[in-house]
């Protein structure tokens, strides 16, 4: 009976890197179909077991660069010696169809989306500790030592940017994150801004 | 293990007569046993099935009158004829202790705690239409035909305040508007401003 608002929500999901955001995001998507997740570029290679056009769209340097001089991201940054990027045709095609859409971004591209877009819900989701997302790392078994040590710096310097995110969304137990989104996307849905058609006579 | 924020949340729940806020808040209340309803002070007379203390804390004019003399209500609004007041003093020691306040009041009340709490939320329930609440009013078999006319134009003029709401949920299912709610105080509960200090070394 409620109407769908006209126009998809921009979701943005940011989190270091160990902290299990593609595990949340499809437990995320496995309970709410109707979200598109939009699937980064990146020049960085797949790693065992990852997709292409699942995980990201893998694409070389040059590739990449091309995209970059004709204007089709929406946010793109560098991050560990390699490039990701959002395409913005795909994403506004399905927000003007009233799609919800969900991004999977760092904190550079992130602050690029919230300039651009400041309808968008930004969550950030961090481990319980420093320490579990060390364990985290290790235990994927896919970094040597130095990489894991630069993920970890990395963390540190992510977090500064926590503040900016609307949401702060803690890792523990994955069903309880997803769950947690899930809310807050519900509670987005009514803000009331997005509402106003359904108020007789005003 | 995610800390309980350290102050209460407040929340304000607004909607026309007749929109059936007391059965949402009772099917929210059986979920969220852990909500602190606040009950507001009135001095309207009691409906059939009401109780003094549990629905509303039924008072004289001249008791209501002496509170607002010494200062005891957070706000108090005149509604058809009749005081209703909300008490500052157990609402203050409720959120102090870390404990979500859930408040039924109308859009005049809801101003003025908007002025003092500006970290409340506001939500607004509306009916699926004018026509749907015209029949819930009929249909509850209290009020003669012109008190359910005046209760309608009130309607409409509360329906201008809307806006000012966070949010605004449709009454049409009670389980369904309930569980919008829930969803709305999980995500309050998950603002970033809530949730700082669970970020280390910031």
């Amino acid at each position: 009976m409620i109407r769908k608002k006209q126009r998809g929500q921009l979701i943005v999901l940011s989190g270091p890197s160990g902290v299990g955001k593609s595990t949340v995001i499809s437990e995320l998507l496995s309970e709410r179909s109707d979200i598109y997740f939009s699937v980064s570029f990146t020049t960085r290679k797949p790693r065992v077991g990852e997709e292409d056009g699942v995980n990201y769209c893998f694409v070389s340097k040059e590739t990449f660069e091309g995209m970059i001089g004709r204007g089709e991201f929406l946010e793109y940054a560098q991050y560990v010696d390699n490039y990701y990027g959002t395409s913005l045709r795909v994403i506004e095609e399905k927000l003007a169809a009233g799609i919800d859409v969900l991004l999977d971004i760092e904190v550079q591209g992130a602050a690029k989306v919230r300039d651009k877009c400041p309808d968008a819900v930004f969550i950030f989701i961090i481990p319980p500790s420093f320490e579990e997302l060390s364990r985290r790392l290790h235990s994927r078994n896919t970094d040597d030592e130095s990489v894991i040590e630069g993920r970890l710096r990395k963390a540190r310097e992510e977090y500064k940017e926590i503040s900016h995110y609307d949401y702060l969304v803690v890792n523990d137990k994955v069903s309880d994150a997803a769950a947690e989104i899930m809310s807050i996307l519900v509670a987005e849905g009514c803000r009331t801004k997005y509402r106003m058609n359904l108020v007789e006579g005003v």
